[in-house]
């Protein structure tokens, strides 16, 4: 049994430090897995950060009712997904980034090779864990299965990182897409983002045994933390310093990305994001789900200073 | 209904067809799927191959006496995740091959970061197409999930590659791993290829409803095909020529890759292939389903030039 914590922080704390144990055992043992492969797929997945997505996760199986643990494989194969993508975005090819989470990102350490191969492994492992939850309801295990994969995929994550490179990286013709304007900002950063954060919570909350209106209040709200996360992300990428955000700063400005901050200005954007708690909180509360930790996540992704 | 086949060449040839189609609803439509990111998709889903893993899953459906149509989705997603692992291969960053199936790869036409994430879309949308099966059952459903997820992931294909990319990349250490023995070489196999190929006639059994034994007497089978494809796959690597492998040929033996005729000449190779076969034939024989287009399937593999 967990306690029940005083505040958000201390939710966050626990819930945490439950991902972090689960993780630990998601990875297959050596040496039926590779360990030149393990260890790098290792080096990333503990490589700290904030675990937004499990932790939204618990949250929502625990919104509707559920014990916390009926979420963690969940929770976990989002986190794996999550560190993919962070692992390929990193590459040359990609962001072309040296440092995240304040370390040398996996090309750097392993190789571009091994690094493509390692988020290969946390992509597919994502969805071995999915489906190896003995005793869990078949049909819910599925629907998080489809959730999950279509939030990651090319109409999700993928597809949004894909128009981001194309706004940035011009083809082998030399031709460069149009920059984002707008409304094609907040659709790439639904679909980068926002649809994963979702998929979070939502995904937690079918595990978890909640009703079709609860599971609909839960992805509102969530799709509102996504944008808010991302507004926030964007404001520090501009303030943040190397140290306390964990990566390069300014590299999206640099790189003539489109930013909330560029486009509307830093107080709006914290407008924006603020506004964005606001509709969470309204469709949670019609689903009588005010008094989960949900919100508090919410506050907590916006006032967060990495 | 679908009639008949006369012999495997017919059989291989109206499974195949059935595939081509499923395959093309495979991916999102535009634009919800940015169509930067579909089109990449879609070259190389597109680009022919021999589709063996789909007609394999078919097949395996089909000696378990379940109508071809049951298993479609899972034979599409098979091919998705061999046509992201083919992908992934050709990057500089892996075995740097600028020809595929007769057509440049896709990080030539695309660009390596399009490849990358044209690769990452489609594993992930092979789970988003296994766990969309309306009205199938989800427990069946969740096994080839499993299934495929770990045949594809670090204890599998993805292992099997970075078994191989270990070998023959130095760290940037400057180190190089061994060279593998025979032993290594057959469990890189094993993972790289086989264990995918195991899994497409595996999931085809499950998803038909095969009893257990059935579905170990296939799991049995096609191990052993999947040892003669590549035994095959490195003897055409040899004696095959670019027009007619759709691949830059010698190219594994000038990287000092090991291969089964390097390590025990060309006939001796030939003779492992058809001793595959006689294995497949004695499980298949024992769980009552040699009369079955499995065994054919097996042939086929063997007898292939291309």
């Amino acid at each position: 049994m967990t306690a029940a914590p005083d505040d958000v922080a201390a939710y966050v704390a626990s819930r945490r430090a439950l991902v972090e144990d689960a993780l630990e055992s998601c990875l297959p043992p050596s040496p039926q897995c590779p360990p030149v492969l393990r260890q790098a797929m290792h080096y990333s997945l503990t490589a700290g950060g904030k675990r937004v997505r499990p932790v939204l996760c618990l949250a929502g199986a625990e919104a509707v009712g559920a014990p916390v643990d009926v979420a963690l494989p969940t929770a976990c194969a989002l986190e794996l997904i999550h560190t993919y993508s962070l692992i390929h975005d990193d590459l040359p090819a990609m962001d072309d980034d040296s440092l995240r989470r304040g370390r040398a990102t996996l090309h750097v350490v392993a190789g571009e090779g091994m690094a493509i191969l390692a988020g290969d492994g946390l992509l597919t492992e994502a969805f071995r864990v999915l489906a190896s939850q003995p005793g869990a309801d078949a049909t819910r295990v599925l629907r998080t299965v489809a959730v999950v994969a279509e939030a990651a995929g090319a109409l999700g994550m993928v597809g949004g990182q894909a128009v981001d490179l194309a706004t940035v990286t011009p083809e082998p013709s030399g031709r460069l897409s149009p920059a984002l304007d707008a409304a094609g900002l907040a659709t790439m950063h639904a679909m980068k983002t926002g649809a994963l954060i979702r998929a979070a919570a939502v995904s937690g909350a079918i595990i978890g045994g909640g009703s079709e209106a609860q599971i609909a209040a839960i992805g509102t709200a969530a799709r509102e933390f996504g944008l808010a996360f991302q507004i926030v992300d964007d404001i520090l990428d501009i303030e943040g310093d190397a140290a306390s955000i964990g990566k390069t700063p300014g590299k999206d400005a640099a790189a003539g990305k489109p930013t909330y901050p560029a486009l509307y200005g830093i107080a709006a954007s914290r407008r924006m994001a603020s506004e964005c708690l606001r509709h969470a909180e309204a469709a949670l509360d019609e689903a009588g789900l005010a008094d989960s930790w949900l919100l508090g996540l919410g506050r907590w992704i916006v006032d967060r200073t990495n």
